[in-house]
């Protein structure tokens, strides 16, 4: 991980120099409560008390941490200065600020990017509390253009890793599919789950009460349901989302099977065109997908080939970053709905990996989900996952 | 766990009587990567997009959640409303808001207490954005007095649930104390650890690369380090620091050994002494520990006595909550340092769970740290745990 947390430390002074940003600063206290998702970036650890990360557009990257986790950031060897304080941080905070004297700080506060805003009111305030008798606190601006570019534009090495953890989480779905499924509860399904993805060696992308979420036909929650007592049953379909960590990187892929009935021969018409259509439509939402493309243009592109399908529309974002964190936070392909915020509005990065995603309902049969994993170049959108380009049949 | 959140929420409403609050809102989106640790006591697991959960003094408990969260918000039954929504939360936001007409609504920031500081600087500019022309933006108040009684009044199911989560750490001790450790790197210990703990069907308390932080003699980095290739060797003092998770409350002890030399007969008066001394500055700051008392009053007791000792002050506090989490928020029995801010002025509440711990670095063999975790009530402070009384000879 040092080498990838070095790689982004470059990366965000490249990306000061872009965004005309004189300072960034993460400001931080006792991660194992509240986690600012860009210390991923640029840390890949926690601290404990008060800690402030400055990067400058000079190059220079300086780290004030209580004593007690200074060790720790002397070895990663990514910071330029790593400097402890027994009591507080202020007067090593003020000093520094002082000495770089910054035309503008970016501190990690976003209307729209989770990933971007992981400073806290409290701490916001403290920050005022520490600086706002100096020139400084007129200088804070948002940092969501750094942050959230630090995030989308992913490194070869960061690439690899993604993949790496979505290979690991298709060696864990054919384990899945493996069971022999019919009778089996969606609790039961969770369960063993745990067990493939323990003997994978990967961690869960989000929180392993819903992951894998398990769904066993058309009475199923569909969303981020909580497995049930529900059993899989012939006839049905069996859906399945699973985000999975692996080295720090994640993945996050749906599946879906049919299991068909003993006197059936092939899949209802009901259940084969509605994955018909999910799929062509996933394919519609690709090919509008690469850099530069603005990204609710992309997620229209899929959601009018589902409707011209005959479908409605999924109620979500066709498409979400995947990388430290299954949902990596950037911007969103998804519809300019106000929940999204400015998401929808921003241009596709070079080298962003998504998550594209979309669903039908099926009345009495269940949910088609499909979810793939692609990464984007300038030339469009190609596949990190083995796309399931057609639907299982048990 | 249900069980737990509906009690908690029934408490709140009670804070709200007590600290003369209307309302409390906690206002959250994508806690898989921003998350709010007062989500812990009111909710047990996490949400998408943005989120409002609201308690009133009039006993009403309303969820606002994305349409996908909805059916996990139901299905608990802790609230008395959940309302879902598609495109955004504005409207569904304002319409309660207006209903309900708080004269004072509590949000989750804090100066002092990150466990009452989940609220981003972001989610504060979108409540400003969505309530901005309305009464309500002026009543905003900190609800740091409820969040933070919330969490350290622990109930008898959580008390039970600390203590399950001690007693499956001492027993992870004892697999590690079985160990040959002479010879074994930190690394190794560290990662034998991580079996006993699955073992154990236990998860990390804090993040695995540093737990349980292995300290082999007097080179390794005293504080939160990560294990190195330095080995136990005989002449040396071993030290641990772990926090376990189990069904979802944590644990944090300390446990330390001397390694006998074949040529030795006895322990070095050097660790002998300051072994003895380290247990009576834990046991002085201990007389001191009852409800009522004043925070920083309780580490004083202890740091003195470890001065009259002979020895230097501890650089950390004496004492932290542990629940939910192992670093649990709240109140700190520490020193009135700039870093702790209001923490060591509170009183402590009956009903807390402390993590109590101090140290000393013996010069040439090691460091002696000791932790343990009590149970405060209006007649003091009982062990939770079973306490290491004595300096173990391995």
């Amino acid at each position: 991980m040092k080498d990838i947390i070095q790689e982004k430390l470059n990366q965000a002074v490249a990306l000061l120099h872009e965004q005309n940003v004189d300072c960034w600063l993460t400001f931080v206290r006792e991660t194992s409560q509240v986690h600012d998702p860009a210390l991923d970036l640029i840390l890949g650890f926690g601290v404990t008390w008060d800690s402030a990360f400055l990067c400058t557009r000079a190059g220079e990257k300086i780290a004030i941490v209580g004593r007690y986790d200074g060790d720790n950031v002397s070895k990663l060897g990514a910071y330029t200065q790593v400097l402890t304080y027994d009591q507080g941080i202020r007067a090593t905070l003020r000093e520094q600020m002082a000495r770089i004297n910054p035309a503008s700080i970016g501190l990690n506060y976003s209307l729209s990017d989770t990933g971007s805003d992981g400073l806290t009111f409290g701490m916001y305030a403290r920050l005022i509390q520490f600086l706002g008798d100096t020139a400084h606190a007129a200088h804070f601006v948002s940092a969501d253009g750094i942050v959230r570019r630090l995030r989308e534009r992913k490194s070869a090495n960061e690439i690899k890793r993604i993949k790496d953890a979505i290979d690991k989480t298709e060696q864990v779905y054919e384990m899945l599919f493996d069971l022999p499924l019919v009778g089996m509860s969606e609790k039961q399904v969770h369960e063993r789950a745990g067990e493939f993805v323990r003997h994978a060696g990967c961690d869960f992308g989000w929180e392993r009460v819903n992951n894998p979420i398990v769904n066993a036909g058309p009475d199923s929650a569909i969303g981020h349901g909580i497995p049930s007592d529900l059993r899989f049953a012939q006839g049905q379909i069996a859906h399945f989302d699973m985000g999975l960590r692996y080295e720090g990187y994640c993945s996050d892929l749906q599946r879906v099977a049919y299991i068909r009935r003993d006197d059936e021969d092939g899949v209802p018409a009901e259940v084969m065109n509605a994955w018909d259509a999910c799929w062509s439509a996933l394919e519609a939402g690709r090919a509008a997908l690469k850099a530069g493309a603005t990204c609710w243009q992309v997620d229209a592109a899929a959601r009018a080939e589902l409707v011209r399908q005959g479908y409605p529309e999924y109620l979500h974002a066709y498409g979400h970053h995947v990388g430290r964190n299954v949902h990596d936070g950037g911007s969103v392909l998804g519809p300019r709905w106000e929940r999204y915020g400015q998401l929808p509005n921003m241009a596709v990065e070079p080298n962003s990996v998504f998550a594209i995603e979309l669903g039908v309902m099926v009345p009495g049969y269940g949910y088609i989900g499909i979810e793939e994993n692609v990464l984007v170049t300038e030339a469009g959108a190609e596949y990190l996952s083995t796309p399931q380009k057609e639907l299982i049949v048990m």
